[in-house]
Parts: C-alpha cells; structure tokens; sequence
C-alpha cells in the first residue's frame, strides 16, 4: 500500500458547501406542493428499504450529495454508504442503502440520483483519460467549461476520477489568452501588469499558439504555459525547450481519448479537456427496491 | 403564414426567471476578487466588439442568458442578439454581437458560454430525434432526469428543439411508477388515491411494464401511460389497444436516435428520452473578436 | 366509506417546505434584537409548559408550521401534537403542548399563532362550505387569490378543510380568461396555441360567461370550464349540455355560504371561491400557561 | 393647515424594502414555466392598455407594490399611477393604467391585484374605525398579529388608513404580559430588568387587567399600559386615573366598529385591534382592458 | 450578590439570528474549494482537543458565535464554553475547548477567531469607558456607526462590556439632526411632523449644539436631546437646564477615554461613541493545540 | 507615463459583487419601517446637493461602495464622483457630490459613510505602512484577520493602499503551519500530500519559527515561505539563505508602524500585517450639505 492511494488524495467538499446545492435540488423538483404522487398513492407510515446500484461499470462521485438529499428530505431516513468517491465499480455494484419511510425516499430518490450520475459520468470519463495516459507523468486535467452552479462538485468529481484541476474561477489564477495580450499590447506588458496587480500566491499562466510565442513567454518567467491545438510534434519540442525550467506545460484542444496516449508521450506534464464537464454522459445509477 | 412557426411553440422564459441563475453562474466564476486576469493585463477603458458564433451546425437555445450574462456583468455593455432560440444554424452562424469594456465582456465570456452551448447542445439532440420522427405524430419528450437547478431551462431547451415538456417537478402532475403501485398495494389503489387527494387540473399517467398492465390501467381511466422498455411489437399492439380512446401514451426507456424511427412507426404520441438532458455534449460555441 | 378518510386525502407539506417561511417569520418577529422584553423581564433559565388552544369552534390547519416555530426558536423545545391538521375541534380544545425555556416559548408564541391561526380560518371556512354543498357532488374549490408569499400553505389549508385545488400558479395549468380569448383573436386560436405549446401533462380550461360561449368551447374539447358568474338556472344548462362528457365544470363568480346549496344542486363539478384564502377571518387559537 | 395633511403623515416604504416582496410573490406565481396561458394563447407581440379599477368604495394602499409588480415583470411597461395610497375612493374609481406587453401585463396582474386588495382592505377597514372613533383623541392602532411576510406591509397599510402603528416586531419596543409578569415574579421586578437591559430609546408599556393592576404600575412610571379587555366604565376610571400623567392608555380586546365609540368616547389615548391585519377581507379590486 | 449583575443585564442574541453570520463568514472563507492545507496536509481520521485563550487581558464577547462556526463546520464538533460573554478576563484565560476532527477545527479555527476577537475588543473598549465613568450615573452608549453588516453582534458587544445601545436602525426611534431641521424649515415643524407620523412606542430625540436650540427644543417636549460637540461647561449647564425634567441628555463627539471622567461629572445621562464600533483594536484571543 | 500608477493596479471589483453587501448594509439599516425620521421630518419633494469629505487626511478606498449606497436607495439620484479610490487626499478634500431627494440621501447616508471611512482607514494604514517601507522591495501584505463579510473590500482597501494580497481563502492557496505540520507527522508529508493533492495553479506557502525550519523547507521546494516572529537579524540571515533561490519570503507577527523599516532592510518580500484589517481605525468622512 502506497501515500498514492486516492483517499488520500481527494479531499471531500465539506457539508456546509454542499448541503445548499441539495437544498435548491430538492426545493426545484418538490416545487409548491411537494411529491403529490408519492404523497397519495402511498401511505404515510409505509417504510421501505432501496439501494442505489450502478447499472453500468465506472468510477463513483456524488455519494455525499446522494446522502444529504435523502436526510434533507427527511432527517429520520437511515443511510448507509457502501463505496466511497473515487471507487472503480462493477456493474451492478451496490454504492448507499437507505432505510425509513417510503414516502421520503421517493420524493429525493431523482435529486439524489440525477447528482450522483452526472458526477460519476464525470469521474467515469476522467478516469478513462488517466488510464489512457499511463506511466506518462502527465495529468488529465479540466477547465472552467463547467455546467452552471456546479463547478465545485464537478472539479471534486474529476479530483475523483484521478485528473487534476485547474482555476475554480476567474479569481483564484492567471491565465493570459490570446485576446488579453491582444489588448494589452504585448504578452510582456500583460504579464508585468499581471504580475504587479496580484499576490505572491497567485500563478501566472499563458496561452500560446506557436513555438515562437512560448520562447517569447519563457524569457519572461511564468509559472505555466498553455500550449494551444499544437501538433504532438509541436508539444513535444515544446517540451524540449523547457527541458531545464520547471515551468508546468499544459496541452490543450481538441483532446480525445484516442489521442490521449500519444499527447501524453510529449512529456507535457497536463493534459487539459473541457469535455470532461461539459458534455460526459452520466454513469447510469439507480434505486432498487429491497422490501417495502 | 402557417401555425406552426417555432416562434409562436417557443414560450421564452421571462428575464424574472433567468436573471437569478445568471447572477449566481457569474458570482460562482467571479469568486471574491473577480476577473483578476483581464482587471489587470485588459486597461480599464479599452473597447471590444465581438461576435458569438456556432463552431459547429445545430440548433440554438440560450440566447437570452448569454445576454443577460453580459448585461449583468456590465449594464453598459450593447447586446445585438443575431439569431433566435430555435433556429437550425450552420457552423459559422454569428448569433450575438457584443460591444463594450473589453474587460467586462472577457468576464462574462465564459458564463455566457457555458449556458448557451449547454442548453444548445440540449436543442441540438432534440431537434436531430424530432426530425427522425419523420411524418409520424410522436412528440420528443424530455423527463425529470435534469442537472440540479438547470431543469427551467433544460425544459426550455428542449422545447426549442422541437421537443415536449413531461412534468417540471413531482408538484405538477401525478406520474405512478412500480414502486408506487408495489407500495400502495394495487394499481386500483394508487390511482382511487391520487385522484381522490389532487384537483381537478392535474392529470394522472401510470407506467406499465406490460400489456396486462397495460390492459388494468385503462379500464381505470388516467389520463396518460408511460410504456416502459417495451419491444416495438409491443408498443404497437398499445397502439392498438388504446385506438378508440383518448389516453395519451409514452414510449419511455432505452431510446437511442437509430431506434426513434421505428418506435415512431408504432404510433405512439410521446416518445421520450432521459439522455437529451442528463448525456447530450454542448454544441460547441465561441467568442470571436471583431476588434479591441 | 367512511369518515376517517381525511388523513389519507391530506398530503402534508414536507418540512423542507415550510422550515424557509418559518425562519422568514421568525426573523421578521425577532429584528436585530431579539425579544428585549422576555430576555430582560424572564429569567434564562425560567421554564415553562404550554398549550395552545382553540378559542372557537372550528377546523384545524398549520400544526407543523407552529411545531416549526418552536423548534426552530429553540431546539430544546418539547412539542407534543395533540391534534391533527383537517380536524373539527370544539372551543376549548387543546392542539398542542410546549414545554421548555421560557423565553423561547415566549418569542415563539405570536409567529407559531400567526400561522395556525390565519390556516385554520381557511380550513374553517373551507369546511364549512363543504358542508353546506351537503350531498351534492361538488368539490369547493380554491383559486391564485392567495396571500402573496403564502399560496402553498394558504391551499394545503383548504385541503385541511376538505376542498380542493384549483392551480398553484401560471405554470401548471392552462386557464384561459376573457381577456387571453380577445388578445388571441378567437377562442379556437387561443386552445390551439395553448395545445400546442404545453406538454401532456397540462390541462386546459377555459372560462365562459354564456351557454353560447359553453357550446363554443365544448366543440374544441377542453378539460375543463370555468362558469363565471352565472346564473344557478344557466349553470343547471351547462351541466345538462355536458351530460355525455368528462368535462369538468366549475361555477364561478360570487359564491356565498348561503349560495352554496343551490349552486352545488345544479351538479356542478366544482365551486371556486377566491374568499377561502383572500378574505377569511382568522380562527382564534391561543396559548395558555400551565405552569411556569 | 388642516389635518387631512394625508401625504405628509403617509410615509412611504422605500422600494428596496418592497421590491424583495415583489419578486417573491411573482416567482411564486410563475413557479418554473412562467405563465403558460398567456405565453401560448396571446402573440409576443400583442400590446394592452388596461387600468386598474376598485370595484367597491374603500381606502387604498399597495399602489406602490402593483407597479411594482408590473415593471419587474417587464422593466418596458409603463405604468401611470392615478391615485395614491389613502385616498379614499368610490366604486369604480381608476388608480393605475398599464401599457404595454399584453403577456406581462397578464403575467403580473394577479400578484399586483393581491398585494393591492390585500392591503386596501387592511386600509378600509382602519379607516371605518378611524371614522368611527369621530371627533375623540383616540386613534386605531394595529398589533403584531399580522400575515407571516408581510407585516412592514400590513402595518403601512394602516397608516394609510389614518391608523397608528403599534411595535413592528420584538425588538423595538417593550411590551410586559401578564405571562412575564407571572413568571419574573412581580410587576415590579419585570419593569425594573426591561429597563436595566434597554437603551434610552426603548420604551415600555406593560399589560394590566385590573385598574388595581393599573394603580401598581403607574407607581412603576411606564411610558404606556395596555388595557385588556376592560369594560368601558373601567377604562374610564383608568383615564381618570392617569389625568395628571402622559402615560399613554391603550384599550385593546374584542374592539368591534360597534363598539369603538363608546370606547374612543372613554378618553383612551389608543384603541388597538388585531383583527384589521389578520380578518379583514379584501377590497375587490380589479384590472379592466381598455384596449388589446 | 446585586441584581446589577452582568449576566442578567446582558441578553444573548438567539442562534437563529447569529446562524446566517456564521454560515456566510465560514462559506467566504472556504470558497468553492474548502480549506485545501486542512484537507490535504492533515489526515481525515485525525482528531485535536485545542483551547480558544485569551493573548491580552480584556472583557469577553462572541463565543456563541465562536461555538457556532465550530459547529456549524462540522455539527460533531464537542465545544466546551469555560467563560461567558461579559466576562472580565486576564491574559491566557482560556475561553472555550473544541475536540473533534482536526480538519475540521482548522477549518473553523480563522472565522471562530475573527468573531469573537473583533467583538471582545469592542466589549473590552466599553469597558473601559465605563469604568471611567466611575460612580457617575452616565453611561456609555453606541451609534449607528458599525461595520456593514455586523450591527447586532457589535451593540451586543457593547453591552457585554457594559454599555448601553442607541437605536438599531433609521426604523426604531427618531433622531432628528440639524440636516432634517434645515430642511424642514424649523425644529418644531421637525418634532410635530415626526410625532404625527410615528407610533406611541416610538421615542424622539432632537440633536442640539448650542444651549439656546436646547431650551427651544425642550419647550417642545422631546424624550431626549443629544447635546453635539459642546463643552463640559456647556453640558454642566444643559443638566442644569432639565433638572426638573426627565429628558435624557446624551453627550456626542469627539469622546475619548480621557475626557469621559470630566463628562461624566457634568451629570448627563449618556455619553456616546461612535468610535466603539468603528474604530476599536481586536482583543488578541488565539487557539492553542492541547493535543492533535 | 511610469509603471507605479495607481489606476494601473487598483483593479475594482465589479458593482455585482459590491451590491449585494450594499443592498444588505441598507435592509440591516432601514429595518422594517425605513427612516422613519426623515421620511416624517423632511418633506417628500424635498431637495438637496451634499457632498462628501475627508475630515483628516488620508489615503480613499470605498467610494463605489458609497455611491451605490445612494443609488441603491434612489436610483434618481444623481451621484458625481470627485475622487478616485487609491488617491492620497489633504484633510477637507472632497470626494463625491450627491444630488436628489433629501430624504433618500440622509437614508442611504450611514451606509455609505460607514462603508468608505472603514476601507479608507484600511488603506489610510496601509499607505503609511507602505511609505515607511521607502525604497526597500518589500510589500505591505494583509492576512485573512478580516472582518466577516467583509473581506473582498478589506483586501481591495489593502491594494487601493498600495499593499499586496495574501489569499482571499482557505481554498485558494495552501499555507502550511505549524499545527497542520504537527499533525501530519513532518513538514515532508505536509508538504507532499498538499502538493498532490493541488493543481497547477496553486502554491504552497510554509510557516516556519526558526532558521533550521527554514533550510528544511526550502530543501523541499515550496513557492513562499513565513517566517513568523522572528527578529530582524534572523530575518536577515533568511534573506541570505535564500539568496539564489525566488522563493518569496514574507515576514510576520507584531509588525509595527515603527518596526517596519528595520524588517524592511533586510530584504524581505513581503511584511504580512493582520492589523490592517482587524484593528484599523476609520478614516474621518463626513456629508456636508450645500444646499437643501
């Protein structure tokens, strides 16, 4: 047993941060009324037991949400999580029973599903890219293409698939794109001012298209670099160029799974997808009912 | 002029309804401190012009967030909106102009970006499944199985699509699934109760499983019948068994778009598909600078 | 059949629901500064054990909401429910029992009857149009005529009075007035537009001033009809000219107490009456000390 | 200078304490669709001029809040106001035009007309009381048993009505009941800690029911006491009392319009009455199209 | 033993008003992200008992708040309260002890801190003020001037340092200042227009700076009178004037430790001070690992 | 044209992220009844021109704060802004004119000064801290000691002073300190598992006491190390031990006024002072009207 072990790597978002999202969740599908079907066609004192299953094979994100939305709905439920975030899963594997009244359980039952399968969708799709790259040091890594208002639990299910993560939000980094330096006038008075407008914890990263703009970008000594749709021959020599500094090289554009491997050969040290957050298709999850 | 023109189906959302998520997509991607990139390498009264355009063919959705997105980050920021939800653009399509502080449209850039290639990609894979509907009367319907506090809009989407709205919530209309009938006792049961306890503007549908189920549910009237992962053999002999009446019946369960056309063919009304909200990828959508 | 059906037909409101209108109240109440009157003139210490009790006649509503209020005040409150929310209790009767600090009962009381008492005005109301429709078949029903902030609870009190509801808001329903029908430019326009816009799970309705506009409407196969004032003899006609049909007919327009019995004789299906939730006096319900 | 000086004595509640309620109470009505009817059954681009009208004589108050309504709807309405809250108008009279967008006029009428009605009930009936109270000191004054939401509201609408304002909530006034009483252990030892505890801007007014109870007080030097429930022959002793004193004498308990000359004729400073916020029904105000 | 105690004059705010402060201070320190030292650097399993001490000698205010960041970030957080509010500590006096998870505390440590360091140094400037005073009866009272958003918890502080409170807002008492008396023309249509307006529980207090605006203002019957940057002579002089009144006489401007003894013995009732809550030094309190 | 222009870096944070804290400071004030005193005092269609002052010299920040302070209140009136946020003004400057109703100035009026002294004594502090740092690299640098609620503008009022940023939060940034290495078992592990766990765009920063600590750490790599309470010759000796490295050094604890030119001279990056923002008196800021 090795300290690489994802436990110990990914850090569970706090309750306090997620318990709101699980809140607007339940609030969006109870609307005015509540679940006016569960709430007349089955009895009030009618308790049941389900678990949550995976239906297809793939890696778990979202178990927490899941929970929080049944004990939201109602504090008496009893759950009990049988996998963790970040587990590789069979088909068929059980992930979280919950016990109590069947009332409750099927007013959250979609809430707490349509997270957890959209999360695993995404820690799924990640982790088929870190398996893809190899013994390759390079690390699959996501960007802010997320889906709106869940950027936090969609850069913790990507942590959970093995990738890396970018910026949380315009505030939190740097990044020089082509159309800031175009304004700005020049890459070097972009990141001068950059540099003298924020903190010594912040990082300076820049976006370049060519060759020539890296070696323009290396003299003035960022922290990354963005290598932008370049060929692998491009990453590669990029790489050879910065072969003495410990400046991070990310290729970026256009990634696929197919090409995965081959970028990762670059030596580049990331590779970036906005795919994984913004069109993975969910890990199909469901709720199985054991007795009611 | 005919009655069937998009504008007149397409309901828009009113700006009440949107401009919350917009804020809170803004507030997520500005963090604390805001746009620390272009604040300080973009002087503060440097001008752009820039278009929104489709990088690939598809239908639009989303128009009026990516406006607000903007708006919001800067009221002074002039919006020319190019296109309208609903249409089918080719790759290329200019659908937004925006002129302004340079520093405020690269802020709200991505926000922008993120609803309207969403909920366009969502619009994309609806309208590409309604056009395989061919001549046939089945209607593209979307479910419950929506992003956490997306599903106003993901709705909408998909009526910009072509598609059809299923229930917004477990509030506005009664949907009686296996769980419910297992728990009440009998299907009898379940339906004499969600009549009895919701008015008169609520319609009732039932899923059946088979066509014995099939058969018990119509001699107790609902409204509509979700038929769930039935063969198409099966789903025609529901056709059959429900001509003389009125009930509205729903192919649900494993649709893909090669199928569509042959599950239409059995002339079911409603045809609908989890996938077009919880698996669709965005259509790929860019910002492109006109001058700055 | 038998009377006890009352806890069946009335679904509660998740806590979920009505903890936000409980803190909103609560915070309104309590200002910056809490209750300067019981936190300097009552001991911290001090307990106290209190019921809350009818002092009139009549149906019970907002149980939850007043057990909220307490808890939510102070956790450590004791609340033992001795009456349900759709019973018909005598003056006197005693609801519920709180027993704990004493200031927090104190700072809880007025928001805890403000609730219970404006619901179970409603409930009263309601039940006693109810009673007057005798063994006519018509349902009393309520309308959008809410207080505003208060429209999910002001109806769950008419369900706890044995009525029904009408729409929770714009968006679950289709109601076409007077004024939608001379905008469209017909009514068949206007039903047209709305069946074609709206999914289906959404009913439609219409509203008729005349027999001839009834006749109209009926021709186009509407779900519903809304008979706004009109006579009990025209009402008598409406349901004469739906005889053959599921059509469901609601009088409208000036309902009365007194009116009631000879409207519901008309065999209408339903009678709307905006004064259930926008002009019901309160039914008084206080709190008495039984030791402190 | 007369004392009609109504727009003097009427403050008005700023829009930033309105404008939360607004949107809250037409979110609540367009749920997650919006408004279904109007969006389908009326074209985008239809146009209505419509006036509000009161359709019984009363008092009014919520102009404030209607136009409000209107122009969060659709910032492009423009709304003419023609009348102000505390007039006092006859049947029919006209207090506000609306032109524009005939879906959002539709769309926000029903919120405008029930925060309207709501209120110019509340100022009706304080007006009649006020009326009542004829050429005596006294003036009518509201209680903390108001609607859940909407007190701030509520209590300007007894303004408008010529009413006076009792506390607004639990922290801005003292107010000992005999339940402090009883548990602080003595009248003295309540009044003594209320005002140790509170700033010099805090006044106390204490509860007595008997004018031995009175007696004792006064000898405390309270600002104000609370008569409850006295016959009309002790609340003129009272007066005679306090003759030499300006502690202010409020008479409160089971006031009726009947009954308020008689009290008002007693030389009481106030007379208080909960049920002009908590059981006053509407006035029925209405919207009528003038043109569409 | 007396009744002027501190712990019977100061009133704990209720947890429901501190929850929301607490829950926005500990979401704008952990960001979309958490606390990513905590939660990478320290083990999930590892536990921690520390102790909240005082570095500085000083009077104690917030540890509610302190208890409900800690619990409020992780509710299985064990807080032990070994000090109250309005206690008078010396330095290493150790406050409260937290035992639980250690990434938990960490997490809560800085926002625990921030609370109750900025508070007890509002209570400790209080106290020195009021120790100043000495045998005199004046006491020392705030202003409105607070920090945005922090004003109940800062006029708690004062008085758990022994001070008195000024009003909490523009809504609970009339301060009429020399801008409103300019503008109204004169102070006496100033104090008529305000009595007319407002309630009986509504006091009023007219700003002075001169002797002669004094002796027209109590002419006119003001429950207070802030005298505004006079003298000591002066303010000996205006306790002259109102000997025989109950006026109470507040002293303003420019106050500072030094000069309070010489105000206290002109004989006014107050003295206020705007820089307790605008200007004062935390008391240093820190969180010491008693084991990990 | 030089580089140390302040307009170049002072980046203002955007009005959407000031208005909410704005809008919330005005309910906190205005309570549930609005300025009662001028909204009774001053006439409704009264005017007034004020303007805004320093009353002792110093350095601005806050002043969008303010103005949308009034323009929250009303948006009609008209705000002109003198000053500019950063500039360094003589005692009586003037910084805004303000012009519109009188009563929605002296209603919005607190808000706004309380806002801009706050953050002008924040940068008034900060400026001199920075000039004593005179021609030596180092920069004034805030902590997270902010006040809750507050910190975007506390951090903003550091850099409108001409200091520099630490981390805005827990989540954007990893600063190791002693307790974190404690539990972690060595500064190795710390360091590691923060490093895996981390992005690319996150640095690490680690606290150390002493010198030994310090050749520890910088064997391992991290971007930043504090070097807390240490004297000046040690400070001194760090420098040097760093000398062909670009790790930032930042010195802290008991930095004073005085004290920071000798910690100056020895080289060090950065002097982090949580007094900035924790114990900082106001900047003296007055409204004087012009007319009215």
């Amino acid at each position: 047993m090795t300290s690489e072990t994802t436990p110990r790597e990914l850090q569970p978002l706090p309750d306090l941060l997620l318990q709101p999202m699980v809140e607007s969740a339940l609030r969006e599908d109870l609307g005015r009324a509540g679940d006016i079907t569960s709430n007349s066609a089955v009895p009030a004192d009618a308790k049941a037991s389900v678990v949550m299953a995976a239906r297809k094979p793939g890696t778990i994100a979202g178990l927490d949400l899941a929970r929080l939305a049944f004990t939201t709905m109602d504090p008496s439920l009893v759950v009990e999580t049988l996998a963790q975030d970040g587990d590789i899963v069979k088909s068929g594997a059980v992930l979280m029973r919950i016990t109590g009244s069947a009332r409750a359980i099927l007013s959250a039952e979609r809430v707490a599903l349509n997270f957890t399968s959209h999360l695993s969708g995404i820690a799924t799709a990640t982790a088929e890219m870190v398996a893809a790259v190899g013994t390759h040091k390079a690390r699959i890594c996501c960007t802010r293409k997320t889906t709106p208002g869940l950027r936090a639990i969609e850069k913790y299910a990507v942590r959970a698939g093995g990738g890396a993560n970018h910026r949380f939000g315009l505030d939190d980094g740097v990044l020089i794109k082509d159309n800031h330096i175009a304004i700005a006038g020049s890459v070097t008075n972009a990141i001068q001012n950059a540099r003298a407008a924020n903190g010594h914890m912040v990082k300076i990263e820049v976006e370049v298209d060519t060759l020539e703009q890296l070696a323009d970008v290396l003299a003035l000594g960022v922290e990354a670099v963005l290598l932008d749709n370049m060929t692998n021959d491009d990453l590669a020599q990029a790489v050879a160029m910065t072969a003495d500094r410990d400046t991070v090289l990310e290729a970026s554009g256009r990634m696929s799974l197919e090409r995965i491997p081959s970028v990762a050969a670059t030596g580049v040290d990331l590779i970036s997808v906005g795919g994984l957050t913004h069109s993975t298709p969910i890990l199909d999850i469901g709720l199985d009912f054991e007795s009611a």
